[in-house]
């Protein structure tokens, strides 16, 4: 039973990963020191590793190794999604890098979902979000310009999105829907996450509401597939 | 850099695709006329275009254009996730695939996640999740053996595992929390998927509960990133 071995490898290397034995960004020992621990041959290494690939607990790189991924960012996806709370509430120091905020019409689906005139203006803000200094996200957030005038000015000082928004007022909002997709980082997406271009990559597109059931942000994050986990919680 | 210009024109056209601007079925401008509206020569339009026709944003016809391809599944990921329901309601036909159905001894993070004793046998059924006729995910579900003997005969002769369990005595249950993350797919599962290897999938790995709360399936599936839009609602 074949198979029954390369489980039981991946299995223990499981365990050992779990228990810290292995810790995110340690190389495996090779192969060949895996064959003879085990007492099996490289292929069915190749096989206990390959499965360990597949659940994302290791990554191989070319010629360098099998390394022990990060243990990814839990990140819950809710009505009241908040960067910052998240982050800390996965133990780890998040931060926020603005790389762009300015000001532009609104294209047809902006219009659309932020329920605009064609023309109408737009404030955009894009950026990173990093947990522990490693970026998790890169965001771009579309607001109606008319509805905070000051919006712009705010968030290049203090640097947050959400206190922002309160100083224009905006002291409670919810988020109405996420939809979620995987796609490839290109050269551009991959710079910002600091991931190899082609990297799998999460992307979500959620409006945020205000109490009134009101379209106050359209937002587009792409989180690095290896560094982030959504979680979706038990819904009513 | 010629690269970046036809990866900046793909990536302008994918948003404006993403933003409604341009609806399925749809015909993109011509060659010609996004040559000029970029302002680039028709050899970079079409770099563009055939990225864009790759991740099955876009299609063309011979001697007709360029169309925008039909919108992905709609997946609503919520507490009763049904995949033939999920289906029927984004408006196409669900059929499912059962490649295999076999009774083994659980591994470590199955004895932990099910509740079960080191060595408890599972049931484990993979296959594939199709929408009129194209698969859009493939998947594992993970049961204990004890508490659903008959289970492998009825999925095999039913090819429905929700019908399966209902027949065992479980008519509810509800997903408890699901975790989501992005990956490339390995060629087995490019295979499963009918998508190219390496092509961005997202996974999903969740735990179903009975209504006392019990653990009754441990749930991965890999959806086809280009075929589907998982949906989160609106939670309290």
């Amino acid at each position: 039973m074949k198979e029954a071995i390369w489980s039981a490898i991946a299995a223990a290397l499981t365990e050992e990963i779990a228990a810290g034995h292995y810790r995110p960004g340690d190389r495996l020992p090779t192969e060949a020191t895996l064959a003879a621990r085990f007492g099996v041959n490289r292929h069915t290494v190749r096989h206990a590793l390959a499965a360990l690939a597949e659940r994302g607990l290791v990554h191989s790189r070319q010629g360098a190794g099998v390394f022990v991924a990060p243990r990814p960012t839990d990140y819950p996806l809710g009505r009241r999604v908040r960067f910052h709370q998240n982050v800390l509430a996965a133990g780890q120091t998040p931060s926020r890098r603005i790389n762009r905020a300015e000001t532009r019409p609104c294209d047809p689906g902006e219009a659309r979902i932020l329920r605009l005139k064609p023309g109408d203006a737009v404030h955009v803000v894009e950026g990173v979000s990093l947990a522990d200094d490693q970026p998790i996200a890169a965001f771009r957030s579309v607001f109606p310009a008319a509805r905070f005038p000051g919006l712009l000015a705010s968030v290049r000082e203090t640097g947050s999105i959400t206190r922002s928004l309160a100083d224009a007022g905006l002291t409670d909002y919810t988020r109405a829907e996420t939809r979620l997709t995987a796609q490839l980082a290109d050269p551009v997406l991959a710079v910002a996450l600091a991931v190899r271009p082609g990297a799998p990559v999460m992307r979500t597109v959620a409006v945020n509401v205000d109490p009134a059931g009101a379209p106050v942000e359209l937002g587009t994050t792409w989180f690095a597939g290896e560094r982030v986990t959504l979680t979706v919680a038990d819904q009513p």
